[in-house]
């Protein structure tokens, strides 16, 4: 799977562009039509929804106010594959994608096409004013988002079917992490937070500034899945101790005993991969734990999670982007946060209540998306994103 | 739509596996791939499901036991297939088949082409059994009740897409109807119910008993389009008085103000049929129109809907076949009725209660597979079947 | 516990308008005043409700029409205390019942009383227009038919209370049943169904008509305890094919094993009568079970329930009044069934769908509430009267 | 209402039990019996449920392990009362309390006399063990908290009424704030956070350590109900702009207008106190607006709320003590926070995950009971706490 940096100056946009979306297309190419379009979790969409959606992005806000005298595909698409706009009028709800037989796979890949062919026109035509092309690269990164959300969805589809079908082969990798184990010390101090640089990045990592840390140290990797198994075996998910009370409500209900996509079979224990089922290997990451998870397992460790300042600043000593990792920290605004105006604004603004802020990137992370100073979010009982544990623990207290 | 009767003597038996088998193919074949997956509603199954099932039967009740060294096509099709047969081992929950996209379209209908084949070369192979022949038989109606829920699980499919696509030209027919409309009296006195004859029929309908009638007249003709306009014109949805309590908290919480499919385009009342939109025809019979609403239309015309031992008495003295026909009688067993042994016995008896008897045929019906001693059931809430309303009142009170 | 029976001569009605009203209260004099408060389910009621609901029936269709220079109570108590009546207008939901804690029970004491006094003077005061007086005669069998949803409604307060506080001694009989065990048989043919005579009945119970019934056989006595052991112990909550889907799917998610009130306690088999918890006796006649239950007991003898016409026909041969008895038969009107205007019609005709018919009285009944024509209804799944289990079986067949 | 601050000093700990203790029971004396018992919110708890709940504390955690000879009160009432504390066993559903009758009002008060004599007795004794001191400390702060829950869950009991009964008169304080609206300046640097000193505190305040704050202005005083209403007609609740999608969704969902106990009576706008419905005074600060209503004010306003780090450093700047204020901080541990072993441990930690904290106190807090480091929580959809706003903004952004 080959992927490419979007560097977003405006002489490369076109190339990016056409990077970007092909990419997406790659993503799609070992799927069966019948894969494309069932939704078995509201929190999960359909692949030909995402495939709409990421193209609805650029009609929307890119061919629509700035490309003169563009016709719209189908008036009906704006209904279908708007995800949380308000701004852009009534969408489908989104536990009704899994619904839609229609528009068909080869449509959606006809409005994918239509709308190439005219992003291209746009952007080959001269030079772009400077918030269009802002605008266009916030597409791209707004793409390669849903790439990661793609590949957890169709994990999602093909691993809750009973036949257990493979996506492909060696998209998954497993290797035992090379590093030594060791807790790396960082002291106590002032620290700057935030992004700098000229590159992209989301509004959510502006405003650079400082924060004052404590003692702590950090783990110099991730753990791993023999690790947790010793957590499991320890009884882990029996005892409300290592739990936040809505953790242990969601052992509970769930009757949770594993990790997603953990299975007992004929008493030996695999996971399904992208590549189909395996045994687990014990070096491994351990992947697919959601917060509570990640929470419990630090707690019976007697550590914890670290906060995701501690992480940003200490992730230049250890080697990240195997898993999304969970930090203790809630997605929050930075101090001076403010809202774009318009459509744009409700990008990353209205959902900073009630989740958990990952950092780091995973092997489904398309290739330079990610960053340091990256802020990913998601509810605290998702374990469907390619997530894992970093240890921390502090030192002056 | 080519139909044809299964007549169950045992020469014809394979020339009606052939055609009976071969319409359900027919009937799919204006379908996109996508169609045949989603489930956009718990009491509607993916096409894909349906002609798994169907073949699942044939496998699971024919060559699994009879068919001597038969090798099962793939053993987890049975998880995936089965319907509600208890006796035959777990099964996918009903809401989840809409969450399958394996196996793919493609593999059912090899699942199809491969069962097709063991059954003909089984049918061949000389006489059968008695009872084995009757099961091949149920077979084949156990399809054919099949064909018209995928031709209405089509229609809900479709019909529920924001885009409105069309099935096919020229399925569902809208001939204003020719008969006069009379009210035909039947004398009160004893009348004989029941199945008789050689052909075939369901456990439901055996028994054949006297029950005793009392004087009535039912109506010669179904209620029209622009008749139970005038009911919602009259504030039909908005009077409790004419409702069942439970009827009125559907009207409540569905919020429901016409039959299903009825739209309000432009400020003109459309209607969704299998060829696509189109404007409401008032001289043809009402359809898909629930328990509930057919109720509260005869109590709004100060009648009320037939017993279905009024029907059956009465039938031979009017036209039916166009759409199942609400009767005011709960599904319940015959006098005498007895539930078969093992997974056959499972198909009627333990859906006796919460349920309505539905009387008659519809456009759907597979030909040959509906009679006058019929019974049809489903709750009374649900409306996507092609159902109407005949009207009927006592004379004798 | 005294009780009269309502003659509704009209000399007679002030003193039986005392003696129900007077009956009620006696119901209550054992609660704590906590016990009238609380609705642990949405079918069951708080008893502060049950008496303001009965009084509110008396203000509302006899001393506000009737009653010259009639004050109510207060303006507020409609919406408090009506129940189903749209004609009445709005109102509290009724699983809303229990969070309220005013008016108070001394509140709702002294409407009571308020309500009575009027009354009382109103019949005091010369000859009752004829509708009037059956108005008063079907508020007092209103009352005493929440006199047994009282008693039942106190049971289940305090029976799911994790201290099984006592309601009264002696309150639940548990004789052993005095019959013998014989099947009575009784031939086929047309039978007479339905109320006749001078007295009180309800409107579901009129137009009495022929019905043919064909030859069967039915138990002389209601199945004990010890036969329903038998049942369990023999797993007959463990296998489907006793009972209806719907039945089978209460099972499952109640996880049910036993009638209602039943406990295993240290091992021993325990059920929670008025008067607190009691070992089982294995010669009383099984109570609190549900349609469902009722029917697979039958099934796993081999037998059924009765219809209502055949208990209706054969109730002269047997003792009855113990136990409300389960039949067969989907609560649905009698040929010639007519609703009588205004809110009165609304008390019967609008539940007839989705429920069951009993038949008979129970321990509970109020003396002289019931006959043999009486049609009580409940839906399949409820427990929580006292309902009992009657076989029958088919001979003709 | 007299109050009284808890000093935990051991000579004054008998005194102090005493007055805490008398002060719960003084909350109740408005009450009717009946008004102890109802639930009508899964968040709202029964007042007799707090009368025992505080109650049984004392007993699990002092009497049971400390007081030689202690006989239990009813061994039952474990399982009644205890809240969320796991490791002291299986509890009541909390959302059933309101289901339950028994034990009784005048039995929970025996209760409390009962404890209350043993721990006077226990208190008188002698000198007591430093951690056992501490655990009466913490059992009366327990208490005080739910002095002010027992206050705003009667006010919801009463406030949901449709009769609006009062409790008491001069309860809920409406004086215009004498403050002047003026915006404070805090500079950017260093400051200290948590608490200090020798008094009690929670263990969620502990653990004093440096933060970096930049440089902010805050309210001299709390949003009013005028202010409000200016954000309420200028249509803050159809504009989904100033609103997180969460707070969108529950908008949406609960069709919200207004705060919390906002009516609309023959157009006027009107606001249920604990003294009864009253005329919204304008100066006065808005109460019983949840963290999505602050948050989408603050919005409107162009500012936000303050996070709990500067509302902590600028609060001996302005009086406080009117309402809880929401902050714009989620409820995370402090560095280095560390639960305590046992039960006690279950107070605070596990309850760090989607709550938002809210600083000050209320008119409803219990004199002495917080302080400027005191971290309350709740989820950000309550609005039953006597919460309001202050707004704050960033100046070096």
């Amino acid at each position: 799977m080959a992927q490419t940096t979007i560097t977003s100056t405006s002489k490369t946009l076109l190339a990016e562009y056409t990077t970007v979306r092909r990419y997406t297309k790659f993503l799609c190419e070992p799927l069966e039509v019948e894969d494309y379009v069932v939704q078995p979790a509201a929190h999960v969409s359909p692949p030909k929804w995402h495939l709409g959606h990421t193209t609805w992005f650029f009609e929307t806000f890119i061919l629509k106010p700035y490309a003169r005298g563009y016709q719209i595909f189908n008036e009906q698409y704006n209904y279908v594959f708007n995800s949380y706009y308000e701004t852009v009028g009534a969408r489908v709800v989104r536990t009704d994608r899994g619904n839609l037989s229609r528009p068909s796979v080869a449509d959606v890949y006809r409005y994918r096409a239509y709308v190439d062919e005219q992003m291209e026109a746009f952007l080959c035509q001269g030079i772009l004013a400077e918030d269009v092309a802002a605008l266009v690269v916030l597409g791209l990164h707004h793409e390669q988002q849903h790439q990661e959300l793609l590949l957890t969805d169709i994990k999602y589809i093909l691993g809750h079917n009973p036949l257990f079908p493979r996506y492909a082969a060696g998209v998954e990798h497993w290797e035992a992490p090379a590093e030594e184990h060791v807790m790396l010390h960082i002291p106590e101090g002032q620290y700057e937070i935030g992004f700098q640089g000229s590159g992209f990045c989301y509004d959510n990592e502006l405003g650079r500034h400082t924060t004052y840390l404590h003692e702590f140290a950090i783990s110099s990797r991730l753990v791993t899945n023999g690790e947790y198994l010793d957590f499991i075996e320890d009884g882990g998910y029996r005892d409300f101790r290592y739990w936040h009370a809505e953790g242990w409500d969601w052992v509970t209900a769930q009757q949770a005993q594993a990790p997603l996509y953990w299975h007992l079979v004929d008493g030996e224990r695999m996971y399904y991969t992208l590549q189909g089922l395996q045994q687990i290997k014990p070096d491994a990451a351990v992947c697919h734990v959601n917060f509570y998870e990640a929470s419990a397992y630090a707690a019976w460790k007697g550590m914890r999670l670290p906060t995701e300042q501690e992480w940003e600043v200490a992730s230049n000593q250890f080697k990240w982007g195997e898993r999304w990792e969970w930090t203790g920290s809630a997605y929050l605004p930075y101090p001076g946060f403010k809202k774009a105006a318009g459509a744009v604004g409700e990008y990353n603004g209205k959902f900073m209540v009630n989740q958990m802020v990952l950092r780091g990137a995973s092997m489904g992370t398309s290739v330079g998306h990610s960053r340091s100073t990256y802020r990913n979010f998601f509810h605290g009982e998702h374990q469907w994103q390619f997530t894992g544990i970093r240890l921390c623990e502090s030192r002056s207290f």
